[in-house]
């Protein structure tokens, strides 16, 4: 399941094209780089701007919701899947301005979602998953079911066209699992990972620092199995953003990944596929600790830092646009030489 | 020449209609906060996504080049504004991309530019300007008419129906009166202000940072006269920029801020005319330390930190979907009550 790497030979075209730029060196800063970064995933310099960009929010609930880990109640997630298909969620907004299609699939909310559309419904696992602490979150058979669809979803996707992929996420308690996921692929405590996700009060945070505490104890001699971990740690919907993100790398598409719910999910990818990281950038930095932690290890700073912590996707996607920029200047300015100095 | 106020109570009814959105607290980031302020400076709730932004970009030379501040030569100044004109400069790129419209005026620059079209000389003020550590860099009576030849400028723009201005800089050594300039307004060393403008080495940077030395301790006794302050330490196109920007806040126009150019000449616009920056917000954060510190001092904080340095409004160009994304998310996100849940 190992990814292909990115085309070093379109790396350093892009890298030399760059340098011959009628602009003062280094003066395009992170978007030289990413410039360079897409010129890679896509084999080809300069990087065409991507146009086909297509979003999929995976919808969840999870189990330690009734622990008291978010400031918000469970039911809040379906009310939220039928307000993203009525429109008027903030990634539906961002979305639309952006021209980036948005899918919203029902992986694991807990309710029966009556009257929405079947198809939102068509690779739904189950209704929400165990409490980390106490359960593992999904079996094996299950998360494996997710990975599959997750990977069944990204290959509908590219066979849209798409030439970037996001993934959102919607579930009240979410940053929860997210957290515990990084703490366990890479070794951090508890205390480093834990976040106020919505905007927990401190008794609160202190419970759900708690709870991840003993999530990461309960399942410590099983970490080195990265599928097991997330079975374990993770939930359906989480799985599934895992295993469209391993379909997006082993197909050579780029993935721009959103908060700590997203960079959890590529965490996860890239323990299971090894390799599949060099296919993401990092759109948002999330204000949630894990999701920082976990980009330092990727080796992945974001384009955006604007405090958001909506979810759903809507950092990555109010990104976009910086993606566009990067593949539009190396292609469209000046070479130094066009300008006639010596 | 004091300008009004944005509107308090178009600010109120933004800030409540953002807590009222069915996000949680917050959870917008800097995109709600920037709701606000354009709700404040359009005197309207919801705010409207600008959708006619206008960029001008103010050209000009620098006596002080010839006392090697910058790592490229003056003959760039002119070559470049010759790019603009046909097209391939990163700021035409990224004008395009974002359908903002651009102006480039030759206010300073060091030579005739034959066979461009008048209308790109129309406001010009002379050939370069005075060395800023030997001499001031424009008498009263041009720096006087920079202003008014900015201020028209800005009508024009404002007549062309613009909802948010752009002002944008191209001039090698520029660097070195903006860093002055923000020094003298605000009481900052030399050593706090020089940076690396296009990209020079230790020696250089030594040098620059002697002639700010130098310049600040030349006009120490004219400080308290902002305009004064702005003749002997800046050039044509800052005071030009600073113009423009002064007309913007006096017409309620507000006006999105570059790197430390821009920045230098907001800080003059806003000592000449108090109460300006209210209308101003910062794009993008520039490397030059001039440029954070006054934007500290002006209480803002900017939208990217891509690391550019390219100047020509790229980077408040480039931010330019994060304002109209604040306007959509706080117009069209839903109410928590649609959501039906209590």
């Amino acid at each position: 399941m190992t990814p292909t790497a990115p085309s070093a030979e379109a790396r350093t075209e892009a890298a030399e094209r760059l340098a011959g730029l009628a602009v003062p060196s280094g003066a395009l800063g992170r978007l030289g780089e990413l410039a360079i970064w897409l010129a890679g995933v896509q084999g080809m310099c300069p990087p065409w701007p991507v146009t086909n960009v297509r979003a999929v929010v995976f919808a969840g609930d999870h189990g330690v919701t009734e622990y008291g880990v978010s400031a918000y109640p469970k039911e809040i997630t379906p009310a939220m899947v039928r307000a993203f298909l009525n429109g008027g969620a903030g990634v539906a907004v961002l979305a639309e301005q952006h021209d980036v299609a948005l899918r919203i699939l029902d992986i694991g909310v807990d309710d029966n979602l009556e009257g929405v559309d079947p198809a939102v419904k068509e690779f739904k696992i189950g209704r929400s998953c165990g409490p980390i602490h106490l359960e593992d979150a999904i079996s094996r058979n299950d998360c494996a079911r997710a990975l599959i669809a997750g990977r069944a979803v990204a290959r509908q996707e590219i066979a849209a066209g798409s030439d970037l992929l996001i993934s959102g996420d919607m579930g009240i308690g979410n940053t929860t699992p997210a957290a515990a996921l990084i703490a366990a692929y890479y070794g951090f405590s508890a205390a480093e990972v834990t976040g106020r996700g919505t905007g927990i009060d401190e008794h609160m945070f202190v419970d759900k620092q708690g709870i991840i505490t003993q999530a990461l104890n309960r399942v410590s001699r099983r970490m080195d199995d990265p599928t097991a971990t997330l079975a374990a740690l993770g939930s359906a919907d989480i799985a599934a953003s895992a295993g469209f993100m391993i379909e997006a790398a082993a197909q050579s598409v780029p993935v721009l990944l959103d908060g700590v719910i997203a960079v959890a999910s590529a965490v996860a990818a890239n323990a299971i596929a090894p390799g599949s990281a060099a296919w993401f950038a990092a759109g948002h930095r999330s204000p949630e600790p894990a999701q920082s932690l976990a980009l330092d290890k990727l080796g992945m700073e974001p384009l955006l830092d604007l405090g958001m912590r909506l979810g759903e996707g809507s950092g990555a996607i109010a990104a976009v646009p910086l993606i566009r920029s990067a593949a539009l200047l190396l292609d469209q300015v000046l070479q130094l030489s066009d300008l006639g100095i010596s």
